[in-house]
């Protein structure tokens, strides 16, 4: 199999390894470098368990996702040496008001009755043994999930894919497609055409403006999301706390905390608003007060693919069925790479999915679908 | 009149300011932020005497630019209050061989014949005097060709459109064309479509993938050209210094000391190579050998949009009349920015313009013309 | 003349500039780059009407160097062409409760005595007319006061200072001085023993330990000093703003602001706290609230020298009266360097200098003074 | 025990990691931040047989230190959870002209005499076949020589130090000593005044000035070396090669070569020569021609301590015999830091060391003693 696949995201690189492993020949296509854009900026949570609440047609996948990563890290780490620091801590999900408190009770309970051994309902007892620094108001609950460095992992992905075969052509920017009659035998790039029997296109937040020219209108929007990063001089925390409000504390290496993250619609300004920063250190604050003491380093942006209904674009195109769109991961992109990277391949070498696919072909009609968070 | 503008670099900002003076309502858009490629890697020389050396159809055009940037200069400076590092020391042209000593002293003649009071011929007893850390070995030509900050003179012209009114939108991609009939009626855009009177394409190297929307198969291609910059304790020399084959060394603010440039056609990607960093600085040794002793900065490198026969395209699309490209400058763009931008508002306006513009002209037979260096 | 001075700050390069136009041999010796502490990290501006609310033995200096400034700066750009900012635009000073109105009206008058043409009160109709992104609550004082880009100011003086013939040797750093009986003849540095007949120690914050070395013990502390850089599409201000209780914004060219400072005594950590970025923009905020939507750009922090009683420290030393301390400047470092320079040089040389420098003499009696604001 | 540590390289941090583990009260002062001289400018070989060529008191707590970082490495990644670059994939000794050849000879009869089992004679096949991008005319020697990240190892032995109890005070300089008679009794501190027991004086090159104020004329200079970084897009190199005239290049992670190093004695200087650029450049791609085509990256210096004779100082102060002074590594410090901080912990509990420490002690004759490389 010959397989083109335009954007060098942490989705691009985990379908190039999985087919390079499985023995096809990839080319993948970058504009600028590699993980460059949301790939790089995200916090890097796995948070199967917290980010959803309810039944939702993702949960499968993220389930399998999880579970797939420590194999498939140890098989990125055994190939390309590369650090991505994985880290089983889990993860802290807080309220911090009443009504919070409601809803974290209701998804503690979905859970619950799902994979009890993966969730806990903490008192603020518990919080203040396991997280002493958190000022816990209202209860908590714990899952398993695990976090890891974004960026390496995304670059993981693409060396792992080089290293069986797979080719990059970084600073490589498609601009059009090549029609055969029915059939879209190519892209045009800026380094030529390059053809293949089959095209993957993955480029995050830019996947739409792509997709017109394939006649598709692809119901999403960027979300620029926006982090700071902190300091300390001890850990002041150990697992990931993540506020029902959507914000989240993730220690990192180095007593390093990821702060983040805002969530500003329709925006591909990679810009941080001083307002942003503003509100993501009151919050931290509130909930890890000895923040106010860590030593400020950085703001950042990152522009993520969101849809009308929350759900991805996995799926091939309505008429030109050699081309897949692989889109859509909003904040759950380095949660789903691994199955992501695994179902595409099955997809285009024609397996069955273990997954009920059709809420996220390009077919589907919005409406039966909405993300609860 | 109501103009959209395709790029934020040089070009694209000075036909802003130019046009917003002139009383249109204009809009530029940018995919990233102003002046980032090619605008802000420049070395700033505007060689109008140094890059000619027979009769080429950009002399009037250079000579004019040249002639008309202290106004320019005065008024970006008077709306923005931005330092462009204006610098008119002037440029010492270096034969560094006995055969480009030659072709020196026939581009000498050359200039000699046109505007003899701008160049002069220096003996080595000359040179020695004038730049004392130059080992000149034959000879070398003055001219009196100034230097900016380009990347300073970049962000004036855009902000000085601005202060008159234009609008920039950073982080805007264009991606496609609306078309109505056999009109182009406007861009779409990663902000949503935007409708103008008149569209300008000046995308720089980029420009030829977005031309192609608009059936027009520009033949250009980018070059990379790579630079690095150095710092002394005491300056080493006061002029621009511009080897024969293609070395020079432009003396800017604080005693630093821009090194270039490379020129790897047909590449985007954006890296410097270690082997162009060797050769920048063997090159920059042999002519001023005391730069053994500065302190390494810094490499970068930018992408430069060049035509099959050496000559920028500034035109109206053969077909779609409303649709004005600008792009393939090459290593001129910062030389041409301040005629360009006028030249194309009056195209704009449909005046005359005082030049012969048919050379660059999109319809142009090109076995007509080549650049001779 | 012969004088080392120990410290490449703004103070020890004007002190240099000054003397080497006076004909001295001059060597400045730094432990690392040029103006690399509180020298750069300063905001710059010259309030020499804004800091001084009541009578003050620093005021006449700090008159004379702002009176000073225009023919400093135009001499320091004409010697280096170094760009400082220099930007005359005024500074206006706010009150945001009714207690800083009275305590602002009571400076205002103060001034209005001293400089009637130099300040005007505000009503907030002329601060809306004048300002009119500011939000203003209870009136405010506009001074003549100007500002520069501190680090290219510092860099400039240091620069033209090398073209008067002075010596820098940069990365190198004095542990210890050398004596012959009574007298202090040199200083032993990591680049070996410099001898001088005259030594001025100027290293800032970090005078007091070195002065120890001289059985001197100065009554000094640092004082880190906080800030953030913002940038906006369009000018927000076209003053500097400076609220009664600390805060500033201060604008630079290209439409970026500069908003400081903490103020943390006994501090020489030069990292940024997240609670100081979080109170400095939610300070800015309040009284630029268009700031929310500007782009964060960094933060920083430099260590500012302060004294007990808030005189800075100019004069000899008590018992080797050939070593010359010249600290303490604390937040008017930038404002005094010019008439810094020039007293320092008049000592010296013996000369009379034309103002009471008793108040800052190294044997004055602290009790008598104290800073009042 | 009660230790003061000044100095926050990887010297200071191991001895800190170690007393703590052994349970004494540890801290540690730093003028600036952990591991910002030479610690974070080294390539991180382990070059304990690549460094000696023929009997060298060092040799056995080189081997020692190699053959402890195993379990170091262990203990400091599970403590602190640093990714320090553990590589053990070796050392290609190369030589490049005839005479290195028959020196390269040599240095293998010598290992191949003491530690068979870790060295090996390459032929230029073997070469070829290990390392087919080296260009291999003289053939080459193996070793088992490891190598790490030098500055994540540094922060982690600190890192590990604080888990252990130890203190760090960052922004901390010494700048004298507190006498009680004939005994130290702490150290004056830009922080306060700090007393302590035992005192170590681990400062690297800035060593010898501190030991000033203690009467002691320590035999040292600086030694200034440079490096740069390049990377590729496929791997070039799995081991270290390191050619005879003092050009290595070492493999990082993500196709990194960190190339290096030049010898400037007697400079504190951290700026990196435009000629030493050149040099570092034209050596590596004549040894690995392909590294023409890397990405230059950046280029960085370091200041690292030698001593006259060659010898690290690892002793106690002549008179004050709770002063110890550890400096004097120069291109060996993070291969000896484990040892070192084992050996000084043992010197300061009054442990027999297992190693001969006399040529380190501060009495030592330097005649006696020379590197041999």
């Amino acid at each position: 199999m010959d397989v083109l696949i335009v954007g060098g995201g942490i989705i691009g690189s985990s379908i190039a390894f999985e087919l390079a492993k499985r023995g096809a020949h990839v080319v993948v296509i970058e504009r600028g470098e590699l993980a460059q854009e949301a790939s790089s900026a995200a916090a890097g949570m796995l948070g199967a368990h917290a980010e959803f609440s309810t039944d939702h047609p993702l949960i499968p996948l993220a389930l399998a996702s999880q579970a797939a990563f420590p194999n498939v890290i140890a098989e990125l780490q055994q190939l390309t040496n590369i650090a991505v620091g994985w880290n089983e801590a889990g993860m802290l999900k807080m309220a911090t008001t009443a009504e919070e408190h409601r809803q974290l009770t209701e998804h503690y309970e979905f859970w619950r009755r799902i994979q009890p051994q993966h969730v806990r309902w903490l008192t603020r007892d518990d919080v203040a043994q396991l997280e002493p620094h958190v000022r816990s108001e209202y209860g908590a609950m714990y899952t398993i999930d695990q976090q890891v460095d974004a960026k390496q992992l995304s670059v993981a992905f693409a060396r792992a894919a080089m290293a069986k075969g797979a080719t990059f052509l970084p600073y490589t920017e498609a601009y059009d497609v090549v029609f055969d009659g029915e059939r879209v035998t190519g892209v045009k790039t800026t380094s030529g055409t390059l053809h293949a029997e089959h095209i993957v296109i993955a480029c995050g937040a830019w996947t739409s403006a792509f997709a017109e020219k394939l006649q598709l209108s692809l119901h999403m929007y960027p979300v620029k999301g926006e982090c700071i990063g902190v300091t300390t001089d001890t850990p002041l925390l150990r697992t990931t706390v993540f506020a029902k409000n959507g914000c989240y504390i993730v220690p990192k290496a180095n007593n390093r905390l990821v702060i983040g993250a805002s969530a500003m619609a329709d925006s591909f300004t990679k810009t941080v608003q001083a307002s942003s920063v503003h509100h993501l250190l009151t919050r931290a604050m509130q909930i890890v007060p000895d923040i106010a003491h860590a030593t400020f380093e950085k703001a950042w942006a990152g522009i993520r693919p969101q849809t009308k209904d929350g759900m991805p674009y996995i799926g091939e195109h309505p008429q030109y069925t050699n081309v897949f769109i692989v889109t859509g991961h909003y904040r759950n992109g380095i949660l789903l790479s691994a199955i992501t990277g695994r179902c595409v391949s099955d997809m285009l070498e024609g397996k069955e999915v273990p997954f009920d696919m059709t809420p996220f072909s390009l077919i589907r009609k919005e409406e039966d679908h909405a993300l609860h968070h």
